[in-house]
């Protein structure tokens, strides 16, 4: 599915004002990323560089006034992700050194607190896999997903005792699960086609057999059109722009994800 | 001041477990290792690795029964920390790309809940070196120390809250206010000689003027004698050992540092 | 001064072919990236991935029969490079940890071999920038450019001995001569406006004060108008394109840069 | 087999010499180091870091005068190394990232013209370990290892038309020609028990089935006793120590390797 991604971000500022931006989705596993353009206006320097977790990050200093950032992108998204029942629990001596880091707690993702409702959870389930989806399943039954509620962030932990939550919150409340199960786990900021409301979006993947899977438990059913922009450890990591300082009044935040035909790529 | 240092930890296994060790202090600013080594027993192969912190990690598998970890360090450390009072903050503009990860809040470090109170505290301070001097102090003498109060681990919203903790909880709590001004802050563990009781100890760096300086509110004034293992965001970063799955039983924990003279290294 | 590059390449693939490519500008010092097109055909899975040097790199498999890769962008770069007669050279010590690699000879840089011609070269000269600018000279004095001559890749020491070079020849001859005197010098692939006759170009940086400068002795004068594309310690580490395997014939390279008109951004 | 590996370095320096060394041999696949120790003499600030290739290095100024380098190791290597006859090659689109900078020609090693040469060598063996072996088979016969011949660094083009080298050189042959034939290879340094003349050593590395194995064509048969310090490209990545500017005297190099007893360890 070909799809042309849009976000478009405004921001009256009062005080010069440091971001840092992530808003370039890379082409991988099942993405490719067709075309993209990036415009700021007014037109600023910016400085790029690759963040820990591999994001292209674009750091910019806004100046008073009106500041708004444009971006779009065509980009080739797999029809229905990658599925993998049965599919078996990495031994942690097996795992890459890179992914240790996505088995520890977070800001948001208190997981060394979980052990047990995870068990619960997956009970009876095949170590890997099976267990992660067992849990996507059990955070679509037991906590109502609330788009557009537009709260102050909160840890796993809250959503878990308040049982609701924005799609960022579905993730956190995932990635503390699979992470008190040894298995690693990491957040997704991107685009879905089809959300209702359009926004951007966050879900969650976990790392079984020797790559990561996409989970989403906000949707019934996991189909394709997804095309991610960010990963990290939580929504801490993949902001898609953090400001510093003062003096930054609300901004909007405007996105659209269409489907195209593949022939009208590029014009 | 030479110093050696020795950490020994046991362990009890019931199952073959997966460790991943932090346990090598590296060669930098203010201290030279002279000397190492490192024991395991019994003997299991160990693979070694550099995490995205710069850390040396290790890894393996603890195989059922009885199981020891034997370290011993000599080391060089500087008799008196840096100290820079008026040192400038860094315009985030100008932070080196490697240090803007430690600007945002982390498992146990709710920078993002901090700002009203740092501004507090340090109102009317000249920005950088002095802000976080003044947060030093503010942790002195409103934050309890209770070294060996073993609970479990708590974050610095909980901390403020109760008022009282371990020299952890008192790195937790100073990071977070010094990240809630824009001021990149990490958590470091090690040794450090003197320390009543004897155990590892965990303090905090700031990022100012274009290096990294040492803050220690579980001291009545920054002294030498501090010999740095690794570094993180937080404690989820530097935990000295993790371990895996279920059935390690009661650990033990003995640490020792003296002063040495020069003319006995390597003997 | 904004640019539209524009790159294709063309492929006759007889066996399953993986390439890795380097066709990504990224935004930085004195370049912002507005836009950007990428389309391979017949479309194949790549992946993405950051190299050692901080470059996006792609990897895929070409399929047997006729393969292309096109890429376009829009870049807004320095009308003027900057230049900075006087600027010190770096005490090795001072240099950033990730800098001292461009001080190494590679493939096509044997810097062991030229420190007596450096400091011919530069004798009197007050040692940094004005070292350098007068390699730059020398090169433009010296060495022959011969654009097009399409011949094997030669190392710094034979284009000295047959004083004739393409770009990345004059490059290559650059970076020996500056890391002779320890001053750390890398390859930049790129695009050139106003290239005669009109191909991706070669230049090099050399890191002096606090930062890298842009040099090139293929032209009269240093002014605006360069996209980098990629940066490494010589060419054998800045392909555009690395394909492995026999069956790849000839292909074409067809290259474009032309002045536009902000308004047209993104249209 | 416990090993305890020594090097003593010393050097008549006339002004401040920045130095980086690489003298830190790490745990990893096949050794486990017990105990280090590493000396100054006069003691100087060092800085420690780590590379590009995950090495340990520390940089450090030296002052006129006499300096020396100390460094001990207790190290527990494998008696026998693995070897894997008819483990497969792997195809380029599947080695992970960061292995793919070792298949790009170096400054040593210029695998761009050994394709030929390659393929002869390699007739008729199955794809993989069984052609480095035959690589490493004709170094044997071919190339006449000469130790302790003290001369220039000479390249693979070099070894290969005058057809003698020492450790370093029949190393550096042996990388180009794994390299021309897509298989990663990599240069080492290190120890070896038993070498004759005792001096530091180099080997190479090849990438085969998931991992990296160990070749060394200056030994008759392939045995255990390997303590590795550094890992690169070629023998320009991995100096033990590369010293910057002029004023730097002759230096004494002083190695050796004893077999020790468990018992002893860290004693």
């Amino acid at each position: 599915m070909w799809l042309k991604t849009s976000c478009d971000l405004s921001f009256n500022i009062e005080v010069p004002t440091p971001f840092v931006l992530m808003l370039r989705p890379r082409s991988g596993a099942q993405q490719w990323i067709a075309s993209e353009q990036y415009k700021l206006a007014p037109s600023v320097p910016a400085f790029e560089f690759t963040d820990g977790y591999g994001n292209l990050c674009q750091r910019l200093v806004a100046q008073p006034g009106y500041f708004s950032i444009h971006t779009r992108a065509e980009a080739k998204t797999a029809d229905f992700l990658d599925q993998a029942p049965g599919a078996p629990f990495v031994e942690i001596q097996n795992l890459p050194d890179a992914v240790l880091n996505y088995l520890l707690p977070s800001r948001y993702c208190e997981s060394d607190r979980f052990g047990q409702l995870a068990l619960e959870i997956t009970y009876g389930q095949f170590l890997g896999y099976d267990q992660v989806a067992a849990i996507e399943n059990w955070l679509r039954t037991n906590i109502s997903y609330t788009p557009g509620a537009n709260d102050i962030q909160v840890t796993a932990i809250e959503i878990n005792t308040r049982q609701w939550g924005v799609c960022r919150d579905m993730a956190h409340l995932g990635i503390a699960l699979c992470r008190s199960l040894s298995i690693p786990a990491r957040m997704v900021v991107g685009y879905l086609y089809g959300l209702q409301p359009m926004d951007l979006h966050a879900w969650f993947e976990a790392y079984i057999g020797d790559r990561w899977y996409t989970f989403d438990a906000t949707q019934p059913c996991l189909r394709g059109g997804y095309v991610a922009i960010g990963y990290g450890r939580d929504a801490a990591d993949v902001a898609v722009y953090n400001q510093f300082g003062p003096g930054v009044y609300p901004s909007s935040q405007v996105v659209s994800v269409e489907q195209i035909s593949e022939s009208t790529i590029g014009n």
